[in-house]
Parts: structure tokens; C-alpha cells; sequence
């Protein structure tokens, strides 16, 4: 049973540990530790602990063991469903790797980065560009996130269609386990069959089985070649088939594609300094394709020329602009990430983060969006994301002139409607931001027992005595 | 405890579930079921089990629970570590999937194919090529062994550089537990984060931990540009340099590059009827490079004739030729697939499947060259392999005139020594044939007691009777 309150004295071992300049007690040092940053969650913490090392990881873990003392490990702190938030109410220890923020060695020719997990991912995308390499996870916070909160919810991001999610770009993990032992899982290697697959079983744990203390990582040849367009097409249906196009065509130099509805546009336009609408002409929806070669630039822009000619022939692209210079595909690519930004000045959004089969999405999105706008008159169904994945974040903004709080407060509700028709096309209720405190229990209600029976399974076998971020993922 | 024999009564039991004709008993029914293809497992068993269904696998595995009965789940019986043979000396009833054969989806437009566990690989290649799409696992033993076992494996093979291995081919699974229990998890989704990774954890456990019945496979477009080329090298770490510059120039078009040594063309155009050397002149290295492209056929092309145009301008590569249609190519890559076959005439070989960080090969290669001549005086060493996966099959000829059983008797002693140097280059002693029983005691040997007790704690969560395939990967 974890304990509920937290003496002074365990304060003080703890803090022994680190060292008092890096046990931070006081309500005024404690309190960004204890708020997400979509503001869903707000924790309460006696104690926010920052090693410096990662043995000093492992003394801590083996005292909250030992004095069954709950603990959240936190990176960059900008996730959204309050897998890194500490429970409120609860005496849980906030865990931050930010200190351990070393690049531990760079390898360009073995195309293998190792990092602490407390490496800011802008810091590790940095490194591998000054040894003329790719590490190509991308999201909107990389910034300020940390490669250890990507491992431990398997970020997803912009460039997934090619290079995978973090999954796909972690090769060695090393772990601390709740007793204090420390796994060193830190391989190099692209095959290696010697029994139970223990990494991916760290990935995306969110940080309930262990403490990801360091990674390998794959790292690419930059491209050198790299095209992005912006079109405009009359609906969701034709948006598909020229992904199917795309993808046949291009096969992994497709990079991105991203779907965008009217309604965004005409958000991110009124609300973003500096965008606009790229086309003349308004459409109904929009696709940002990214094609990236490493063979020559001018494959890149033969691809692109070819794909958007096909497509304006066969009649599913209506209009289109390929960016003609840097400034200009980055400013395609700014429109795509304020799509969510630019939802808050028109009031409250309820959000959805799902997936469906790729070729279901057409389907999901006609069948969910009748069933929200019966639900809500007057709701404007902002839907976006990474088409090419399946994975649409469902964002509704509230009708305009609706009272922002009522209209929040039907979000559970909405959230059961949509996920409903996501789960009759066999997607999920989460594609990339996890499940944390937000969908801890309706995963339980959405999945066969079986399957919550060997998660938790799994939970025991690590984590015995329930000290690992407790109350996230499944039930302590 | 598992029980050691097996009573009329329960073969009845089992029998029934089954139906009569599919409980093998006879022993000259049961006897190919026991023997390994490489020859080095035999092992024994009362009663093979030929289900029809997920249903009578369910059946057989809570009837197998009940009673305390090892179960040993077969596929292709095509391995190389003896983890699809019964123990010797053992009771193990052997599960073959081989009626589970039904393809029960096939996908185009979402790119997936959903396929019985017992379905032969080169089947699932043949209904991705009817509709338009490649599925990319390919290896020297696709005509009879089967993707459950692929996926129990985590089979790699020919084209793992540019699509991974299994794990990377797979979306979902349907895994039978011990107790019966069926876990559906046949998403059919690029992006799904949703607790534990169950799918890897099932993925390369060697049916230790449950039976895969059936799986949701990716599919791709099919390349429309193909091109094999074979150059002959003057050393390894020339063929490392010019792999760097193939990885950089092709990115995922690179669809393999095959490491081969002259000793390996000599035992091929010796002993493969129809094998001839392409080059005139003779080197002491090869590579053979696959490029596929999905534009245009002229892009594969024109990457080939630039990368062995900058091979032989910078001095890598001393002779070259493409393959100018697909019969030449196919007689490339059968050569590459003979090498292992070729070495049976020439007597007694102790293998290695071992990888190394990609970066490492030279070195690692140089080094363990001399350990094992310092050995064996007159040793043939016939390495080769997949390159750019750092996955060497490090495979070692008799002396010419030796006594076979005698150098075979050094197994062991070699692989030690050949291992300890693989260890020391932070590489696996296991890159894709697997753990099964040959490696098992190793593996405990070589890894971390905590590595070791996380594997088993795993084991022991998901089978607690300790009946899925006993004796493989970690001890019972």
C-alpha cells in the first residue's frame, strides 16, 4: 500500500540523495511541476526531487521502495492526458530527469545518437544536424519536451509516415526499475533476437513500469531533397485517394501528409500572426504533402510536380502551391501546428486524439461529425492531423456565443459518442498522446478484460510494490 | 510441475478436441515434427495436435493448463535454435498450425492482410501480388515455413534494411493464451497508444508465452524500379565505407547490401548448379546491393550507376556489374542465398548468427578472424550476411581433410570464443535466428541476472503453469 503522507525525516533521506539544492519543497518551486500545460490537471506534491545522475535515480527509487513512497517521474512536462502530472490530492513525488540532459555520444557513421533521457528533443535534433544527420521525431513542443517523455508515451508527431513513431527510432533504453537495479539495455543494434522484448515494453509505459534514464537512437541521412505543397480538394474521400496516390508513388519519400479542414484555415488565418491562406480560392479541405529524397533534390520536386499534376487530372486536387523556398515550406508547416492554437480564442474545444484504418477515415469522419452536430447545434468540428497515419485529432470548438463552461462540461460526453464510432471502425481512443490519468478508465472500459488482465500483470511483475506513477495507465 | 507422461486417457482428451484424424500417434505419423531441419534437435513426443480452429487451440491450451502438459507450438519446423522441436526425452505435445492457413482479409487500399497464423510465407507474398502490393519478409526458407513462426522469431531475412523485420511488419495479433483465454488484438492501426505493448511482447517469444493464431500484416506498394548489382572489394571495411555512402545516396531505396567473401563464391559456383561469378577477375570481397524505387524504374537506376560510378572513382570498388533483367538479378541474390547451403559438401561448419553495431563490422570481423585461425589451424571462414543490419552469419568450414565430427565437437568452444568477442563489441549472439534451446543457457550466461529475472517475471505473469514450449529462451 503506498503510504499517504510523507514525514519530514523521508524528506530529508530523499533530499540527502540529491542534495538539498535539488529537493525542492517550497509551494513557490514546487508549483510548475504540478500543472499541465493544456491546464487539465493540477497535482499536489510535498517534494520535487532532480537527480543529477543516474545512480542518484536509483538510491531514490530504491528508498521509495523501500517506504512505498509514490513516484512521477517528469520530462519537459508538456503532455495532455496528466500521465506526468502528480495526482491531486495524493503525496506523490514529482521525479524530474531535467539535470540529466547529457548527449552521452554521437556516432554518424553508426547513425546511433545516445542520450540522457532528460535531452530536450530540439537539443537532440540540433546534435545529429551538426554531424550532417536526421533524427526526424517532430512536434509541436520539441522545444521544450524531453526525449524520455517521448520514449515513455511513444510520441508520434509530423514525420511518422516515413521514419515511424519513437518506437520505430529507439534502439536501446536504459531503465531504472522501482527497486533501484538499473537494466542497461543500451544496444546498438538493428537485429537482435535474444528473448522477451523488454524495450518496447518500457516504450510507452508512461513511466508506470520504470525510470528511462537513456537511450539509443537511430538517426538518418538528411535529405537532400525536400518539397512541400499545400492543396485544396472538395472532401475527405478525395484527400484519400491521393494519399493512396502519393503513397504508391512515393513510397517512404512521402513524408507528411497532413489534413486540414476549411474551418481551419479560416481559424488559423484570423488568429495566427503571419499566416494565410497560401490558395486564391476557398475549398472545403486541404492537405500539406512533404516529400523528402535522399538521392538528389531534383527526384523531391519531380515526385511532387507528378503527384499534384495527377491529381489536379484526375480531378481530386482542385488547386495547389508548392512552396518555393525554405521560409515558405516552413510557413505551410507553422498553418498545420496552429491548427490547435488557433481553436483557443474561439472559446472552449473538446478534443479527440484518435486513429481509425487509414482508408476508414472518410467514413469516421461523415459518420461522427452527424452525430456531434446532432449532439451540439451549432458546433464547429475542427478536424485535423496526420491523415497518412489514421490519426485525426477530432477537435470541436464550441458554437459561437455558447457559454465555454457548459459547453466543456458535455466533454465526457462527447468523448463517448466519438470514441464509439472509433472503436466500431476498429481505431483507437488514443493515437499518440497516451493514456495517463485522462483515459485510464475508459481503456478499462473499451478493452476485453483479458487484455487489462495482462497489463496489469505486467504492472505487478515490475512493479510490485505500486510505486511507479501510480493511478496512470491501469488502476494501481 | 509439468508432468512427464501423458496417459491414454488425456492423448483421448486431447484427441477429442481435435477430432481423431488430426491427434497423430503413430509413430512414423509424428516423426517429422521431431527433427529439426538443420539436423542438430531431436526430440520426442506422444501426440502431435493439428487444430482447425482458434477455438480448438483455446480448447487444447485450457485442457493443456488443466492438466500440467507442455505444449509445443510448431509452425514451419523450418528453425535453426530447436524452438519448435519437442524436448528430448520429454512428453511435449506439438501444436502444428499448419491448418490455420486461410488468408481471412486482404487490404489495398489500407495495406494490410490479415492471415491465420499457419500460413506459409511465399502464400502471403502470392495474395500480396495479386492485388498490386509487396510484403517485403522474404528468406531462403519462404516456401514451407509459416508467419506465426516468423512472428514468434521475428523472422528478419533478405530486405530487412529497408523494411525491417518482422516486428516492423506487424500491426496486430490474436495470441491464444495457456489458459485459453484469446487475446484479440488484430488492430489494424499505424498509431495506437494505449498501454503496454503487448503485440512485442508476444512478437519473438518463441511460443513461450502464448500461441499466435493469427496477425494483421503490413503491406507496400509494390517498387517499380528494381535494380542488383554485385562488386567485387578488396576488404571489409571498403565494403563498410561504401555501404555509408549507399545508406546516404538511397535512404529506404536501399533495399539490401549482402556481404560475401571469395572463399563463399568458390563454395558456390563449386557446389550450386547454374552458379557462375559474374566478375572476371577475382577479389577477395563482394557485395551485392538491391536498390528499389516506387516513382519511376529510372530512378533505381540511375542511384546504381551513381553509386558504383563514386565506388570506383573513390578507389572502394575494382569491378562491377548490374543484373540487366530480372532472370540475372534473381541468379544474383541465389548465389547470396546458396552460401549457406554450399558449405554442406565441403564437411563440417560451426555456425554464428551474431550482429554487431553496423560501424563495428571491420573490426569485429579482423579480430575474430584471428581468434579462430589461432584455433583452428586450416579454418575456413565463410562470413557473410546482411551488412547494413550488422547481422553477420559468421560461419566457419572444416579444414580441408579434418575430422568432421571432431572440429564439430568444438561447437561450443568456438562460439564462445567467437561470442565473447561479438560481447565485447556491445553485438548479440542471437540476430535473428532466435534463442529456442541451443542459445538458452548462454543468453543467462551472457546478460544481466536483472535482464534474466525481468524476462522470467514475464514468463511466469503470462504462464504460470509453465506450459508454453518449456525449456526455450529462459529456463521453465
Amino acid at each position: 500500500m503506498i503510504q499517504a503522507t510523507l514525514s519530514p525525516d523521508l524528506i530529508d533521506r530523499f533530499a540527502a540523495i540529491t542534495g538539498p539544492a535539488h529537493a525542492l519543497t517550497a509551494e513557490s518551486d514546487i508549483a510548475p511541476y504540478l500543472v499541465e500545460s493544456r491546464g487539465l490537471y493540477h497535482g499536489t506534491s510535498p517534494l520535487v526531487l532532480r537527480p543529477g545522475s543516474v545512480e542518484e535515480v536509483s538510491k531514490i527509487l530504491a528508498l521509495a521502495t523501500e517506504t512505498r513512497t509514490a513516484i512521477v517521474p517528469q520530462g519537459g512536462n508538456t503532455g495532455h492526458v496528466g500521465g506526468a502530472a502528480p495526482r491531486e490530492g495524493a503525496m506523490d513525488v514529482v521525479l524530474s530527469l531535467s539535470r540529466l540532459n547529457r548527449i552521452r555520444d554521437i556516432d554518424p557513421v553508426g547513425n546511433v545518437v545516445v542520450a540522457d533521457s532528460g535531452c530536450v528533443l530540439a537539443e537532440i535534433q540540433k546534435a545529429a544536424e551538426a554531424v550532417d544527420r536526421l533524427f526526424p521525431l517532430s512536434l509541436g513542443s520539441e522545444g521544450s519536451c524531453q526525449i524520455g517523455g517521448n520514449l515513455s508515451t511513444n510520441a508520434g508527431g509530423t514525420a511518422v509516415l516515413a521514419y515511424g513513431n519513437m518506437r520505430q527510432l529507439c534502439l536501446g533504453l536504459e531503465v531504472v526499475l522501482p527497486t533501484g537495479e538499473v537494466w542497461n539495455g543500451l544496444r546498438r543494434l538493428k537485429k537482435d533476437n535474444t528473448g522477451y522484448d523488454l524495450r518496447d515494453l518500457f516504450i510507452g509505459a508512461e513511466g508506470t513500469l520504470g525510470v528511462i534514464t537513456g537511450a539509443v537512437l537511430k538517426l538518418f541521412p538528411r535529405p537532400l531533397g525536400h518539397e512541400v505543397a499545400f492543396a485544396g480538394l472538395k472532401s475527405v474521400a478525395d484527400a484519400l485517394t491521393l494519399f493512396e496516390r502519393a503513397s504508391s508513388r512515393c513510397g517512404t519519400a512521402l513524408t507528411g501528409f497532413e489534413l486540414m479542414p476549411r474551418l481551419g484555415v479560416d481559424f488559423t488565418t484570423r488568429h495566427i500572426p503571419g499566416v494565410r491562406d497560401p490558395l486564391a480560392s476557398r475549398h472545403d479541405w486541404y492537405v500539406l504533402v512533404d516529400i523528402s529524397t535522399s538521392d538528389a533534390p531534383e527526384t523531391a520536386a519531380r515526385m511532387m510536380e507528378a503527384l499534384l499534376a495527377e491529381g489536379i487530372e484526375a480531378g481530386l486536387v482542385d488547386d495547389a502551391v508548392i512552396a518555393a523556398s525554405e521560409e515558405q515550406r516552413r510557413a505551410l508547416w507553422h498553418m498545420r501546428e496552429s491548427m490547435s492554437p488557433a481553436q483557443k480564442p474561439e472559446g472552449g474545444s473538446i478534443k479527440h486524439d484518435v486513429s481509425v484504418p487509414v482508408s476508414a477515415i472518410p467514413a469516421f469522419m461523415a459518420e461522427a461529425d452527424a452525430a456531434v452536430m446532432k449532439a451540439i447545434d451549432g458546433a464547429r468540428i475542427c478536424s485535423f492531423g496526420h491523415m497518412g497515419d489514421g490519426n485525426i485529432h477530432y477537435n470541436i470548438s464550441q458554437p459561437v456565443g455558447a457559454d465555454t463552461a457548459a459547453f466543456l462540461g458535455r466533454w465526457r460526453e462527447i468523448n463517448d459518442l466519438v470514441h464509439g464510432i472509433v472503436l466500431r471502425y476498429g481505431g483507437s481512443i488514443s493515437a499518440e498522446h497516451g493514456i495517463g490519468q485522462l483515459k485510464r478508465d475508459e481503456l478499462a472500459a473499451v478493452r476485453a478484460p483479458i487484455e487489462m488482465d495482462l497489463m496489469a500483470r505486467v504492472k505487478r511483475a515490475f512493479d510490485p510494490a505500486g510505486i511507479m506513477n501510480p493511478g496512470k495507465v491501469v488502476r494501481g
